[in-house]
């Protein structure tokens, strides 16, 4: 079924450029854009047309990093560094999953709640349990959504209630990868937590299972300052958090990756990141409520490294990616401000990029309305905006205001040419 | 008429301590709060009762800084630093209120949201116009607000069309404060721009009327660095920035005072804010996007410096003060990781008290629910949070996570003693 929706569009072309229609029309044939146009063309008569007019709309967002189960405490326990917050709140939380019924009562809640927002894509982690993860999944794809969630491994220096011998991690793993192929939307993703909850043993046979099955990959990288340290104990022979992933080929050297935080990038190690087919999710809320720091974006920008935005839901502090677009710029001021002259602010073009095409390309064709790229939209209701200047602005402006006034949800939210919201 | 409201009751006895009423009664007697009960004494039988069982309340939340005329454009221009961000953005806006039709119109819409917050005192800037700010406390006066609003003065260094002769801005000065003698809840404070915008002999004449009238003032202090060094060429008499106010008693000497931001202070300067009944009105938001900085709140604690928080619109781009709570933490984080490890994080409890009692006792016995206190109240509403753990949670708990969720209304409100929303 094609269609068109009518509103005020506005999009990215690349990393400063945006483009504006407004009061045009946006075409979905087959379940993806093919142009907009100020008239609706002759070829297109008669199809149905959802119409916003006076409505911004612009592609869906992308949150490349943020965990399911922890849903059930966002905006909680905000007191504490990384490795204190997990082994006091988290890992105790991730735990329940193991129960079903826990699993699934939590869930729901999560999967409702994200449908109402502009989340179109997204790469998540689960917990280490295969039942729970698949009941998200299904759950995942029943509603309409597309993207990667990852049942997680952790076979060291995790709790008792908390940990898999390796090879329980590596059955398990295969086994649920198996039971999901049925999946159309909702695919599966390799999940080391991170090298601290990972032995060597467990990287390398997932390493294996990456490449025999070509699926991406997701860990964190470099995030909290203790954590650096901790991993140049664990892992003495390599120079860098970075090279840690990397003779694992998880840079994003065979299959696509994506490395959460990466606040505190290492000289000899972000060599290693250029060029690649390695994702930075930068989570601002989260690396700012653990006292992470700042990451700088706009070096990795600078230097050909890819970049895209995320929650991290529950070390960041909302389901909201029009808040991680607000974060990503304030935060970039901040850091130019107390730390460091030579990075630069990220502007709202730069944000809404980071946030579509930015993080979409880990998805194929994902974050345009040019012609060709998969339908994904959300609506936005300026409705509650103060109006006095509202004839006056570009389309980028109310953008930019409408970013600044703490929304979690849409209007309207289609996926791959399926109505959602 | 004397009434009780009914629910699960929070709030601050000093700056590390909470104190928590599940399911209880809090008392008002004409206007006052008459105490918190678990059981509705005998005393009280037959009073109206508002019932909001299940739903926490706090004492009503004080924004020690905004800029009503700048609502208009709240969220938007967040591009520049602040000296060029007044020149560019702010000063043209401000000039469109000599046109009290505009005014009357944007003012509407700002009395409106306001409204709906969860603020119930403030201490506001208007513009130079006498018209529009007497409109505006009017309207704010009708409500049922309590606060203060600034008739602002500039002399110098300011664009054509938003500046007074030195006579007039005086003489004005007079008129607008002998215009508004009737209001009962909403006074006058005196309002020179900053430093920069008055000349020493506007200062001299204000501080005059400050002390002839008993009236409070307000004004900006070392917001950003490069107004900071503008000042110390304005007037290479004094030592520090901090000083060019004290030598005008404004710094609290004569009458309270609230200086916003000082984001960095001198340590000269420092001395003088000490244990005097100056303010400051910390505006995370604000400091963030104009690039200003973080100033040190926990320092300014420590050392006997009074501290409430604000909004700061439209440099700030929320109207809500709960993000202004969750900013004031999080931005100390930052502050503590990139900065200075000398500078300590806010808590949960101490960023409730800012907003509560360290800006209400500016406003006389405003921001506790102990006896005498004037009866300012919010009923908050949860109902979108995730359930999943409420029933385990304290009543701090469910306030650090109702602050974390992006909330800008209430569900209810109590000025004292007067129900709003």
């Amino acid at each position: 079924m094609d269609f068109a929706i009518k509103g005020d569009i506005l999009y990215s072309k690349s990393l400063n450029k945006v483009v504006e229609y407004d009061n045009s029309y946006l075409i979905c044939v087959n379940g993806k854009s093919d142009g907009v146009y100020k008239r609706l063309p002759a070829k297109y008569k008669g199809i149905k047309v959802y119409d916003y007019t006076g409505y911004l709309i612009i592609p869906g967002l992308v949150d490349m990093h943020l965990h399911a189960p922890q849903y059930m405490f966002i905006g909680l326990h905000m007191d504490l560094k990384l490795l204190d917050w997990l082994n006091k709140y988290t890992f105790p939380a991730e735990a329940k999953y193991k129960d079903i019924r826990f699993a699934k009562k939590a869930y729901d809640i999560f999967v409702k709640d994200l449908t109402l927002t502009a989340t179109t894509r997204f790469a998540m982690f689960a917990t280490i349990h295969n039942d729970a993860t698949l009941y998200l999944m299904n759950e995942l794809e029943k509603t309409g959504f597309k993207g990667y969630v990852g049942k997680v491994n952790m076979d060291r220096n995790s709790p008792k209630y908390l940990v898999e011998t390796t090879n329980k991690s590596i059955k398990d793993t295969l086994k649920w990868i198996e039971s999901c192929e049925n999946l159309k939307n909702i695919k599966p993703i390799i999940t080391p937590r991170f090298i601290p909850s990972c032995t060597d043993k467990l990287m390398k046979e997932l390493s294996k299972i990456m490449k025999e099955k070509n699926l991406p990959v997701q860990s964190h990288l470099s995030e909290n300052r203790s954590e650096i340290e901790w991993v140049k104990e664990l892992v003495p022979r390599v120079k860098s958090y970075e090279e840690a992933y990397d003779m694992f080929d998880m840079l994003g050297t065979v299959t696509n990756s994506i490395m959460a935080h990466y606040v505190w990038p290492d000289e000899n190690g972000i060599k290693l990141m250029k060029n690649r087919n390695v994702w930075v999710a930068h989570s601002p809320s989260s690396n700012r409520n653990l006292s992470s720091g700042i990451a700088p974006i706009g070096r990795y920008l600078r230097e050909g490294i890819k970049v895209g935005l995320a929650t991290d839901v529950a070390g960041g502090s909302y389901l909201s990616m029009f808040r991680a677009i607000e974060d990503t710029i304030t935060t970039s001021k901040i850091r130019n401000c107390l730390y460091d002259s030579e990075y630069y602010n990220v502007t709202i073009e730069q944000a809404l990029y980071l946030a579509t095409l930015g993080g979409g390309e880990f998805f194929g064709k994902v974050g345009s309305f040019e012609k060709g790229y998969e339908f994904d939209a959300i609506v936005l209701n300026e409705r509650d905006i103060p109006t006095v200047l509202m004839s006056e602005l570009t389309l980028l402006e109310r953008f930019e205001r409408y970013i600044y006034r703490s929304h979690t949800n849409v209007y309207a939210k289609f996926i791959a040419g399926k109505k959602i919201v």
